[in-house]
């Protein structure tokens, strides 16, 4: 299979080195790590055990790589108006898209770009950052949940979870691609959030009485403004329990967005907080706590920051 | 009339200075301004007219100054653990405390160690910060208000407060102090903590849409937790324009607060925020914006910081 990764970040580094690993044509969108890959491959440093792939197939343009079966997007979500541009030379008639980025939108931007019937969203839970160039490490867990963004009879996103599978990947069809999203919002929307207003990784969050009860008390408007979504389930509050155990269990790992705050890199504001404060919104259910972290995140940022 | 000022912080020694010009009998518990006050004296930088005063009587202890007519609050409330060692010498039988400091709770604290009929408190709307030992600048306004801790028919309150104005103070008595205090939360709450919090001037706070949205929120919760406490005449919304207003023109002051925190001193964040908090909670109104801002200003304090 052809399999195309646009935004070769931590995530998309190391879902593609997975894939190439279990046999497939993957093909690396790459800026950062074009010349390290060229020269030297893609080095895996990973809980599950190194290893090394000499030989990588990195470009610079799309155009380069071409219509592909699967486009892998590991964007950061604040890059989503260049969907078009990264994306679109890439699809061709029977092309799958799957996005596993981070947030609320995503599927819905990819969908009116190219058509709802080709896109897949899912949900990783995978604790990774980028080292030096040419290099990925993977530092626990890795769990992905993905299913079609409208779910059909095809088959698609049971298929593609079944690659991913036989590729080593701990993947998990879901016919409910938008509670994937919204569980893993439980954890992002606070831990992400206080982690990059504080400039402190997780165990500090954890370790504070008033900032350890306030992502809690986070995490369940959170778990409110999801129930009132019509997804085919509820998320239960005990959820957000077992996410503090979970997190607990993480010790000093620094989330993404707390990395991007730190290197003064531009937030995943609109798909991680204002997509959902609205998405809460609508369906009358205010998150007063989320709405601030989101206004005090705001600061941060220049205006009008995101596309 | 023998004044002794207790905190000879900014504001301590702003209002000391005016009151010693007016020819009362001042003397300042010092410490960090103990030898420039008493080699160089006292030298105001005002807007309304820089002062010098070359004769300034400092001391290092409670017990040099004696009992005094009146003592002037001014501590920092995380000292207010210190209110009996550094007031008791101070304290005849006539006696009265006046307390200018921040927040909630300083008049019981003051009424349970000293009696409450001796206890006045107030709020002071001044713009001040200290310079280097020997001086203070005061930067703009400067109006108290004041009144009994326990109204009675005594007058203490208006002779205290027909004082203060035939020494130049814009002075006003009043006969409901926990509205004064509540008044002034509406701004201390969200300035000093968001500009604590986010190391920043007010008008950044306001310049920019989000954190100009969110004061304008928590000034709305505090009126209503306020309006919550039987006060004399309720606080009205527009109150919170009017402040919005005040402080666009304010321009780069930068509260007490973010002062405190920039020079890594602890915060006054039990009276400010802690204390408001629980009164709105014992009147059953949540305040969840606010304590969010606690919890997050809480996050960059030592455990147990105030005693």
């Amino acid at each position: 299979m052809k399999i195309a990764v646009v935004g070769s970040g931590a995530l998309g580094l190391y879902y593609g080195s997975l894939l190439q690993r279990g046999g497939h044509d993957l093909r690396f969108l790459l800026r950062r790590d074009y010349e390290a890959v060229r020269t030297k491959g893609l080095a895996v440093s990973s809980v599950d055990g190194d290893f090394h792939l000499p030989q990588v197939k990195g470009a610079l343009t799309p155009e380069e790589i071409g219509h592909s079966d699967l486009v892998l997007v590991g964007l950061k979500t604040f890059a989503n108006d260049r969907y078009k541009e990264l994306i679109g030379p890439l699809v061709g008639e029977k092309t799958l898209i799957l996005t596993l980025q981070n947030g609320l939108g995503n599927e819905e931007t990819l969908a009116d770009l190219f058509g709802p019937e080709r896109i897949l969203g899912g949900v990783a839970y995978l604790l990774s950052n980028r080292g030096e160039p040419g290099t990925v490490r993977h530092l626990g867990q890795g769990r992905v949940f993905l299913g079609e963004y409208v779910p059909d009879r095809s088959g698609k996103g049971a298929i593609i979870a079944e690659i991913f599978r036989g590729c080593g990947i701990d993947c998990r069809y879901v016919e409910d691609v938008l509670r994937a999203r919204w569980e893993k919002l439980v954890w992002n929307i606070p831990f992400n959030g206080l982690c990059a207003l504080l400039r402190a990784p997780v165990e500090r969050i954890m370790g504070k009485a008033e900032t350890r009860r306030l992502a809690r008390q986070i995490m369940l408007e959170v778990i409110a403004a999801a129930n009132a979504q019509r997804l085919s389930a509820p998320i239960d509050t005990a959820y957000a329990d077992r996410m503090m155990e979970f997190t607990d269990k993480m010790h000093t790992y620094r989330p993404s967005m707390q990395i991007d705050r730190e290197e003064k890199r531009p937030l995943e504001l609109r798909s991680i907080f204002a997509n959902p404060i609205s998405a809460g919104e609508a369906r009358g259910v205010p998150m007063p706590r989320v709405e601030e972290l989101y206004d005090l995140l705001s600061f941060g940022e220049p205006d009008e920051a995101e596309g």
